[in-house]
């Protein structure tokens, strides 16, 4: 383990990947620095596209080396660091199960939960967009993110508490920061599901305030929201 | 390391990430088995849905140990069998760079470089989809698959011969099969692209014979749609 320096991370909590990595950084005490929390559009700047062309969050640096891709930063950060085994086991078929699911998240809940978080904040804000939501687009995926809440259960929490296994894994936190983000549209996708539900409460519990600390933000939109239509 | 049994692969050879797992299994010589070629429909049988409720190829079998996702499988292969270091490598700066590379993969190279293999390929085949292909979905997919191919060139090859550094990387295999499908419609789509040509190359160098033994299939579509094509 390298001592005496700090990672640093470029984030902004608005984005799900970025509360995993700040998540896992915070809770596992990784001595780190978030150098400024990227605001919409500062990571389009010029200093910010020398360290990552493609002008996205999170970004990564760690004594020189730079690093994109949250499931690949936070893999790395559970490898270099000495943080509890549990967050990324080294036994190979534990760390397949992990591997496994990250690979399956890219293309399931990931796209499928955000675009719900998308399409309603949008609803929600005419100026956002120009127009209100299509409601055919915003039911279409409702449907894609019920069938990935569909799967989540029966295949990845079918006998076990965390996603991969009995105990949680950087597996967890990337698909609980993706499942809160629609609550910052007004909606808990969770809200009939009681398996998962247990399941975000036990990801809650392992990571202590680390949860809400990288959550306040979205809190925060959530009550802007509620706000705005109490107005009408 | 596991010896005397056969790790057990379900593979379409037709499909992009099937193909990257049977060129690591061939070249690397680790002692496997191929149950059974899965065509078109099978692996939606109630056996194969057993073994694997998402019902998608590739399923790997090892010992018991049953995992999907092409990306873990081959990262699971890498470190439980004795393969050379190179292909996931252990160095966590050096393994970071080959997870932030597939991590990427998932949205980029992936869907991007088979939306333009389908659209082709039902183009060609007036039955396939029942109506020609939409000019404006290929020319859309075409240049998103362009942007993905800039970012491979001035990104992951930038300054390296393989797209993970100085030698070849499961991460190679997985884009090297992706690029390749879109041969199957008759388009090279690295055609006028010579920095992802000689990187094409190094890779069917890296692996040898095991390049063609896994493209056969698709070899084999895309002359008999030219064989179509000339009796027009």
């Amino acid at each position: 383990m390298a001592t005496g320096r700090l990672v640093e991370v470029y984030l902004d909590l608005l984005s799900q990947p970025c509360r995993a990595v700040h998540i896992l950084l915070t809770c596992t005490k990784i001595p780190h620095r978030v150098p400024s929390l990227v605001c919409a559009g500062e990571h389009r700047t010029l200093d910010f596209t020398k360290l990552n062309p493609m002008q996205k969050v999170p970004v990564m640096v760690d004594d020189g080396f730079v690093l994109t891709e949250s499931d690949a930063i936070l893999k790395y950060l559970a490898t270099k660091y000495d943080v509890p085994e549990h967050w990324y086991p080294r036994q190979p078929e534990r760390r397949a199960r992990v591997d496994e699911y990250t690979a399956w998240h890219h293309t399931n809940t990931r796209p499928h939960a955000a675009k719900v978080f998308i399409l309603e904040v949008r609803s929600q804000n005419p100026d956002f967009s120009g127009s209100l939501v299509d409601e055919a687009r915003l039911n279409r995926a409702l449907s894609d993110l019920d069938d990935t809440l569909d799967k989540l259960e029966s295949m990845f929490l079918r006998r076990q508490p965390f996603l991969c296994g009995d105990d949680i894994t950087v597996a967890d936190l990337l698909a609980a920061c993706e499942l809160t983000q629609p609550l910052g549209g007004g909606r808990d996708v969770l809200k009939e599901r009681p398996q998962l539900q247990r399941w975000r409460s036990r990801v809650q519990s392992a990571v202590g305030e680390a949860f809400d600390k990288a959550h306040g933000v979205l809190y925060h939109i959530k009550e802007t929201q509620q706000k705005c239509k109490n107005l009408y």
